[in-house]
């Protein structure tokens, strides 16, 4: 690509993204739908001003896993341990449920083949940890305690993802599933989880040792984002979701990090605040393009909308979606406010569906048709949750 | 490219632009010569661990517009015109001399084609903006009159090397050359350095105002790394050089813009500070991603150093490269410490130069042999003149 069109791109990203977020907000939404929006707009679904090229997916992976460093960096750790019964519960129920719906409908109902049933049902699994996280930030609702209930299920339910991720594909090439193979990138996902934040958390000390030596400006936007990127490929290469690298980045840097035994690690209110206030412009730049490529993605162009059995299949879909994530919170121990604010926030799939759905395209497990009633499925459980979320909590008041 | 590649690619870049800078700063070279000699170490010059692919290149290209948007930022625009007359005349002088001495060294010298020899003329002619002002702020020189005089003449020598480029391109298609394509070139670089600050200027009052009625975080990064992309990629469509783009947005958010006629645009202190701190981050970010790029994209390793050819070749064209930039300082009215600060600043080649060399081989207009001589004497300017400056403000004091 020529430099000045990839300029020209990204230009109408960010002030497009801009525009719609502020019309979003205008009309009572929640930021990231202007977002979304402006991708879709903007992508093949519409107007096809823009694909989403490599480079341009490249820079939102940037800004998803800066997002989850943020993210990170303002979590109480101590609090998401204190989430994590109520966490492991909505995660687990939130995972299998829409799994098994989602198979059962498509297997038995539309009598689809055993593998594409499989990966419906796995399409159907995986909430947005990003676009969650967004609209909760856009409510100002991150701190709260629904949030870390959702914000530990997300992860959890993003390492499932992958599990399942790997046994699926296991399946579809060989026939056959190894647990071994499961268990073992369970495993190194767990082991990533424990020993990343600790490992970053002794790297960010090293580097604000240097930054008290070192005369060139700059320090902080260079190291932070190579510890960013260092963890989120160190992710990747251990079999976890590159995000999850982002996130436990930033959980190091958390001011309200903790270790059991690890007094010497202790926080530097300061530095952690210079990290957050340098930082803080870099991620607000590349974010906007993550969402908006998430919407350049949605191809609803490709949607014949006359069809009847894409409407029966999309509705039926969509019930499994979200009967599938609600359920986890009727066994949680909570007031009914949270219960609902954790279903709602757990039901975005946003990019995570649309991987599942684009690999069982490629792959050829999904037809067109079934490619595109998925896809419907996952804008509208992108789509509709943050109205929902918004309206939930200008309705009812947390009962103190 | 897979994401976590390029997240590895993009943590190295940065990780090692940071270490051979605070190396280059530790042995009393200028940080920038850490920048490029991590780029030569990484690159295929000597471990070819790193290509300069698509990606990396636009990211490149971000960062040196921005740095240039930066240096905008902090030039005083009364000062730049009253170097003007200074500044034109080592933009001439300095433009003229290497061309001719480069084309006919190798016309009469070494009896190379017409077409050649004025090749080498043009890769000898344009100073490296971007390299010049990095040494001048890691100096701390950037406020000085020097400073002024060597941004002013870089400015003009860049779209000096435009229209030459295009002169040279059509008469290398053609054969032909139309002077009129030249002065319309010309005309149109010249409108838009005039015009694009004002309309900067008139954007970002837009954005203050802008500003004060959204809710929703992140609208300076966003936005004004809109309007550098924006006139970036406007001097491109104009047919100037990108950074001169992001040389007049950042003018136009100086501190000390002014504008004859305009007391209505005049700077908000306030939020110009706002700007700078946002924008810092950012910068800092991209800018290295620029001169590692351009040290990867040197490759050393294709000279065949045995060669005694490359070496006379090599040193009369650095002499020429040399002798043709410092001539234009003696017929400016400063003292002999401007004159040679000046001189000495004038003379790093860097990326224009690697430009025209790479097109000259692209087009077979230089075969591998006079490339690599050519890619030598870039090399020299681009790396000596930094140390020079270093040693020359080490020991000489300006008198005042």
């Amino acid at each position: 690509m020529e430099t000045h069109t990839f300029f020209l791109h990204l230009l109408i990203i960010l002030l497009s993204a801009r525009l719609f977020a502020e019309l979003a907000v205008r009309v009572g939404a929640p930021s990231v739908i202007g977002e979304l929006v402006a991708g879709i707009v903007l992508g093949p679904s519409l107007f096809g001003i823009l694909q989403p090229d490599e480079v341009l997916r490249l820079l939102a992976e940037i800004g998803i896993i800066l997002l989850l460093f943020d993210v990170g960096m303002d979590t109480d750790v101590r609090r998401l341990a204190d989430a994590g019964r109520s966490s492991l519960i909505v995660a687990i129920a939130g995972f299998i449920t829409p799994f098994l719906l989602g198979f059962l409908t498509a297997y038995s109902l539309f009598e689809l083949s055993l593998l594409t049933s499989l990966f419906i049902g796995g399409t159907l699994t995986a909430t947005s940890i990003g676009i969650t996280v967004r609209v909760l930030t856009d409510l100002k609702r991150q701190h709260k305690k629904e949030s870390e209930i959702v914000l530990g299920a997300a992860v959890l339910d993003d390492v499932l993802g992958v599990v399942l991720l790997a046994l699926l594909y296991e399946f579809s090439v060989g026939g056959g599933i190894s647990l071994a193979n499961a268990g073992k990138v369970l495993l190194f996902v767990s082991l990533f989880f424990i020993l990343a934040p600790i490992m970053a958390r002794i790297i960010s000390l090293l580097i604000k040792r240097f930054d008290s030596v070192s005369d060139i400006p700059g320090l902080i936007p260079t190291t932070i984002v190579s510890l960013v990127l260092f963890f989120a490929w160190l992710a990747h290469v251990v079999g976890a979701p590159e995000i999850l690298g982002g996130f436990a980045a930033g959980l190091a840097l958390s001011r309200r990090f903790f270790l059991p035994f690890g007094m010497a690690l202790r926080t530097d209110p300061d530095f952690a605040l210079r990290i957050k206030k340098e930082m803080r412009p870099i991620i607000q730049l590349f974010t906007p393009i993550f969402f908006v490529v998430v919407g350049l993605s949605l191809n609803l162009h490709e949607i014949d909308w006359s069809s009847p059995f894409i409407w029966q299949f999309a509705s039926l879909f969509l019930a499994a979606a979200l009967v599938g994530k609600v359920i986890g919170v009727f066994f949680i121990k909570e007031s009914r406010f949270i219960r609902t604010a954790v279903a709602l926030a757990m039901v975005p799939r946003g990019e995570v569906g649309l991987i599942f759905a684009e690999l069982g395209r490629t792959s050829g497990i999904f037809n067109n048709e079934i490619y595109a009633g998925m896809v419907i499925v996952i804008a509208l459980t992108t789509l509709l949750p943050p109205l929902m979320m918004k309206w939930f909590y200008g309705h009812y008041r947390q009962p103190s």
